[in-house]
This record gives structure tokens, C-alpha cells and sequence, in this order.
């Protein structure tokens, strides 16, 4: 029964990333559209060159040209009609700059029938970026938020009102072409306008928000970029179209389609899960034990991402975590198994994507002369799962979109 | 929308604990039955005297004698055709011995058509005792064991051992009687051998792991009671009848019928949750938070009992931080609540029974000047659900089956 349950896990894992890959996002929303005017591609991010292939394939002839602004090292080859621009990240830098006033010229003169079409994935904040300011003022801004401590909300709003074209405002250079933009989500629970500082939809946050963290961390600025943050990004947009497909939660929806389509029942529990890895996996184990009696094929889901509190010097990652405490929960169970991974395919500093545990890993461990609270104390969960031939791989995935875990129920008397 | 949520949730607590308690349990299995012989009562633990009240309405001129064996000050008032005796616990006593053997001489002589009735709940362990060595010795024991910090499971192995009644000798002296037991269960997942040392259910404790045990903590005993560690308890039973009514499995369906009739529709998630409450907590939050559009009346049931990672020194339970970290999740969500309590009406070292959060809860904290990471840091969740009117009391409810958590959901747009 474990063999049938890890072979499960491993297809639900790999139909679940499958669903959430930049190019099926961008073939979901784009496969059989037809465009009444001129079409022009603007892909940004890490992703930014799988997403434009997938586009240019779905597009054809109808592309009239397109700009792919990514990492260093991230264009694998040339694509038709398309220039691709490698540029700096995590802080911009002039490539930066040079790539995004190339994208902002491709879109000047564009009439109401004519689309542009945005691509969006992670890290798209700093490749994707034309300063009101110096662009060495808005590094040094940057830089002194990262280093006392600004989470990603402030570092945002404050970015948006120095940029020309973040905040909703590179729609507003795009008009009155429609904007079609297809978003690859990294952070939780979607808020559109914080994706890469949302260049093409309507901004949340305020210039009276932006001045309150500028004086809260006490940022040493000029004058003229203290004087950006009193000018309002744009709070509402026409003609735009904001398709988010590979957020969190499609990576739950494509694992509950897998879940179904191997005739488990699924039940998406959360697609926000953020509390400590070891206890979710306990919360997931008691799950399990509780309906492994039922006689029904069953899986939960829970999507996002989990932490790890480090109290140790071992290998592991979050979802290698995770798996291992739940295997306290369900030892000695053969029906049920829970499992989890990270779509990115790589679970904290390893070269596993996640870790898988049943009802026979916590035996297979203590054989092995480990036991499940120790392996956790150490934080050594990598280690651990080898032994129980409890890692998952998938190699590299080309997305991310936070972590997955599943529990699998099958009939007690299941073949 | 909160005053119907609150509204909800005290109903819901009520009727969970209303299904519960020791009457209830009892009454559900008695009702309507009809006995061919006599019928003894024996009734042991903290609610012996509850139980055996309502086993003599049940039981009417059917009942031929009884006796209660419970803690000192535990007896109300008499019971007609019963013996009321309060003896010793956690530690037995003389009371406890006289007692139990008042039990084992009325249940001499029986025949294959008489039954025994025997009601359990906590504290049985102590209260009901006949041991093979002498008082002094099996109490000494029993510190030594306490006080090497054995666990609940390893206590009893040891004591079924050095007892007359425990690990189904009880049954064996009732032979050849029917013995129905109904057993108020405060041990998660139930096993039934270990609630009070399963006086009337096979054990499945063995020789070989008692004297693994005495070796473990290097016990210091009589060469008496070493031999009594060498004589196996009964393995099966035959003509005995068991009834585990009060657990927290039938805690959790209480609730959800609860949840039934004010028409939400209930999901148990587990019925044996035992991770961190705080962290319990945060994964309700994010299961409220995903599933607030959803645009149905739901509920999602955990029982079980969370443990509190003590950090501070401030006020507070287990129920009051799993409901208080889930405040932050569902935070600015109108829509939905989470409460969770302990089914005794004691949370921690207070006079609540849990605590209660929804959307407001946070808001209303801060106003207040405290943050819930800083409230949860100090362990201090009483204080700050007393700001926020989030601290749920039912007084002392006379029943101990754990805890229960709930999340419930209205449509957004509801009334």
C-alpha cells in the first residue's frame, strides 16, 4: 500500500508544478485569443523568457514585437520578434534601466485596438524600473530599507513613488492600448499591486503611507525623491486585464485536479498556511489518523509557506520538516501518507524538493537509530529522509509559487 | 455580523459540552435497555456520582445495588440503592482500598443473566484499587514513578500489574456477569486499556515492558511486588460490553450538530490535535481565511488537546492563544470566527473556558496598545481577550474529554 501511495505522491507533485509552470500560465489565458490590432510583448522577471516563448508560440503571426527583461543567465536563446535584455537583481542596475526605457518606447503610440500583452514573475521589481531619481539615489534608498529591516510592503510602497513606471503607472504609458497582463504570484494570498510592484494594476497604497515609513526608518533622501512621495500613483484603470495563474492557489487547484484524477477526493483546506513547518506537519498527521478509518480515498491540501524555527545544525527544509513530524502522527498507519514540497523544487539549502512520510518512516528511522524528535531538534530532516527514502526531487521547475502539502487516504483495505 | 458570530459560538460550546457530560453519556446508552437478572452498579472516577444519578433514572426497579467510588467532596447528596464512597487521589489511600473491596464483594456471586454496570471517568486510576502488595508499598511505587517523570502510559503498565482490579481483572471477577461498561474517556485517541487501567477491557500491556519499565527508572520494590511484574494480565475478554460516550471524538460531534442546526455545514478536521496552540491556531486562521468567499455557512472542527510553549510569564490557556494567534489571521474579515475551549470550563489557570476571536479581535487589541505577537510572547492571552471581549466561560462544567476548536464562516453579504 506505501508503494502505491508514494507513486501517487510523486505524480500529484509533479502534475501539481505542472499546472503552475510559466508557460502553462501563459497558454492558459492566451490559446485561442485573437487580437484586432497590433500586439506588443512585454515579459519581466525571472521567468520572463519562458513566459514570452510560450506567448510567441500561442501568438504566431499575430506578435507584431516584444522585450524580455530577466536575471543574468536566464536567456537560453534567441525568440522571433523579441529583444531579450538581461539585467540586475536583487538591486537594479543600469541594464536595468536601458531595458526598461526600450519596453516604455515599444509602447508609445499605440492606439485603442492595439494590446499590449505584460508578462509578470518574480523579482520583477528591480529588472523592471525606470527612476524619477538618480538611479544610484534609488539604489542607495533601497539598500538602506533592506538593511533595517523593511518588509516587502514598505519597501514597495515607497519604491512605486520613485519609479515611472510602477504603481499601476506603466498602464497608464500604455494607454489607450488595451493591457492584457498574466502574473506569476510568489507572495501570499495574491495582493496584486505588491507583485513586482504591479506596473499595470491600480496601486492600494498611499503617499501618506510612504511618508510614514520614510520618517520610521528615518531613509536619508534628496529633496526631489522626498518630493515623489507626495505624488499619487493611479487608484483606479481602464482597459486593463490581470489574469494571476500561477498563484498559490492553482498550485492547490492543480493538485487537488491530480488528486481527483487518481479518484482521491480533494479538499482544499488552506492555500495560506503560514505557521511553523513541524507543527503544521502534526496538524496534518492528526488530520490523517483521524480520518484513516473513514474508507474513503481522500486527500487535504494545504498551500503557502511554512517556517522553520532553526534550533540546530542539520540539513532540511521546510517541507522536508513538515513531512517528518507528521510521520509521528500517522506511524504505524499503512493507509495514509503526507507529503510536501516546494514548487520551485528546492526545499530550504538542499537538493530535494520536499520530503514525503507514512506510516512507516518513524520505524524506519528509529532502525536507523534516529528518532523523529531529535532528527527536528537538530533540524536535520534532509538527512533523516534519505534514510527513510523520504525525499522528493524534481530538479529546477522553472516557477515558484510557495510550497504544497498533501495527505493521502486510501481505504484501510486498499490493495 | 461578530454579535451572531459570538452569538454562535457560546451555543455552540454549550450543546458540544451538553453532549458530553457524564448524564448525557450515560443516559444515551441506558435509555430503553431492559436487563433479564440483577443489575449492580459500580461507579469510579471524578464524575462517579453524576454518572451513577443518572444510571439509577435510567435504570429505575431495575437497579439492585450500587456503589460510587470518588474524590472527597465529590458526593452531593445520597442515591437510592447506592453506596457513596470519597476516597484518595491522585494518590490512593485507605478510603480507595476499602472501597474497591466493598466493590469486589458486590459483584461475588453473579450469574450469566446479572449484569455490572460500570461507569469510569478520570481519577479512576487512584480511586480504584485493590493491590497485590501493601498500601504503603504501591504508593511509594507510584511516586517513584511520578517523580522520575514516567509518562501516564508507563505509570499504568506498572500499576495494572500490582493490582487486583486493573488491565480487565475486574471483569475476570465479575465472571460469569455481563459487564457494560460506559467510560468517560480524557485520554486522546482512546485507547481503552490505559482510561483508569482498563479495569473491565483486555489489556495490551505485557510483562516484558513492565520489568523494561521498573529497569528503565531502576524502581526500588519488594522482591513481592517484582514477581507481581511477571504475572500476565487477561488478554481477552468474553460477555463484556464497552461504550466510550464522552470522548473528545463525541465532544467534536457534539459540535458539529451544533453547527448543524444553526446551519452551518460542519467539518471534523482531526479529533486528536496535539501541536502547539498558538500554531493550531494559525492554521485555522489561514483554513478561515481561505474559505471566507466561499459564500456558505461553514464550520471546521479540530479536537484535541494543544500544548503551550510557556516563553512569558503572563495569564493564560491553551484554548486563549490557539483563538488569540488566530485573531491575526482572519484579521480585518468580517465574515468569520474562531473559538476554542476546554471541555472542563478551565483553561489553563483561569476562570475561562477558552478564548474567542474574529475580524475585530486585532483592531480592538491595538487600541488597547498591545500587539498579539507581543501578548503571545508574555503567554498573556487572558488579559488581551478580556480587551476584547474574547474570553468564553461556561464555570466548572463537571466533565474533562479535552478541548474543542471552531471556525465558523457566513457568507459575506449575510446578515
Amino acid at each position: 500500500m506505501q508503494a502505491k501511495l508514494r507513486h501517487d505522491a510523486d505524480i500529484i507533485l509533479r502534475q501539481a508544478i505542472q499546472h503552475v509552470l510559466p508557460d502553462t500560465a501563459v497558454r492558459q489565458t492566451l490559446t485561442g485569443r485573437t487580437f484586432p490590432g497590433r500586439v506588443i510583448l512585454l515579459a519581466v522577471g525571472k521567468a520572463a523568457w519562458q513566459m514570452a516563448k510560450a506567448a510567441a508560440d500561442c501568438l504566431g503571426t499575430q506578435l507584431t514585437c516584444g522585450i524580455v527583461i530577466t536575471k543574468y543567465g536566464h536567456v537560453p536563446g534567441p525568440l522571433p520578434r523579441i529583444e531579450c535584455y538581461e539585467a540586475g537583481h536583487p538591486i537594479p542596475d543600469a541594464h536595468s534601466f536601458a531595458a526598461t526605457e526600450a519596453a516604455i518606447q515599444a509602447v508609445q503610440g499605440l492606439h485603442e485596438k492595439d494590446t499590449v500583452v505584460f508578462l509578470l514573475s518574480g523579482g520583477g521589481s528591480a529588472l523592471f524600473e525606470k527612476p524619477k531619481i538618480p538611479g544610484e539615489e534609488l539604489q542607495n534608498i533601497t539598500r538602506q530599507l533592506m538593511a533595517c529591516g523593511a518588509d516587502i510592503v514598505e519597501v514597495n510602497t515607497i519604491r512605486k513613488r520613485l519609479s515611472c513606471v510602477k504603481g499601476g503607472q506603466l498602464a497608464h504609458l500604455c494607454a489607450p492600448a488595451h493591457v492584457l497582463s498574466i502574473i506569476l504570484s510568489d507572495i501570499l494570498g495574491d495582493p496584486l499591486d505588491m507583485i513586482a510592484s504591479g506596473p499595470t494594476v491600480a496601486d492600494t497604497s498611499t503617499c501618506e503611507q510612504a511618508l510614514a515609513i520614510a520618517e520610521k526608518y528615518s531613509l536619508k533622501m534628496s529633496a526631489a525623491a522626498h518630493a515623489c512621495l507626495q505624488q499619487e500613483t493611479p487608484k483606479s484603470l481602464s482597459g486593463t486585464e490581470t489574469y494571476v495563474n500561477g498563484s498559490v492557489k492553482e498550485l492547490c487547484a492543480g493538485a487537488a485536479q491530480a488528486c481527483r484524477a487518481l479518484g482521491y477526493e480533494p479538499f482544499i483546506l488552506t492555500d495560506r498556511l503560514s505557521c511553523q513547518a513541524k507543527e503544521a506537519g502534526r496538524f496534518l498527521g492528526s488530520i490523517a489518523r483521524t480520518h484513516c478509518m473513514d474508507g474513503k480515498r481522500l486527500a487535504f491540501i494545504a498551500g503557502g509557506e511554512t517556517v522553520v524555527l532553526l534550533t540546530g545544525q542539520g540539513l532540511g527544509g521546510r517541507n522536508q520538516e513538515l513531512a517528518l513530524a507528521a510521520a509521528r502522527e500517522i506511524s504505524g498507519i499503512a493507509n495514509v501518507c503526507v507529503f510536501s514540497a516546494g514548487s520551485d523544487g528546492t526545499d530550504g539549502p538542499t537538493d530535494a524538493a520536499g520530503g514525503y512520510a507514512d506510516g512507516d518512516t518513524e520505524e524506519a528511522l528509529r532502525m536507523a537509530g534516529r528518532t523523529i524528535d531529535e532528527v527536528l531538534r537538530d533540524n536535520d530532516a534532509y538527512h533523516a529522509l534519505e534514510k527513510t527514502n523520504g525525499l522528493l526531487f524534481t530538479g529546477p521547475t522553472g516557477t515558484n509559487v510557495n510550497d504544497v502539502a498533501v495527505v493521502l487516504i486510501t481505504p484501510p483495505d486498499a490493495p
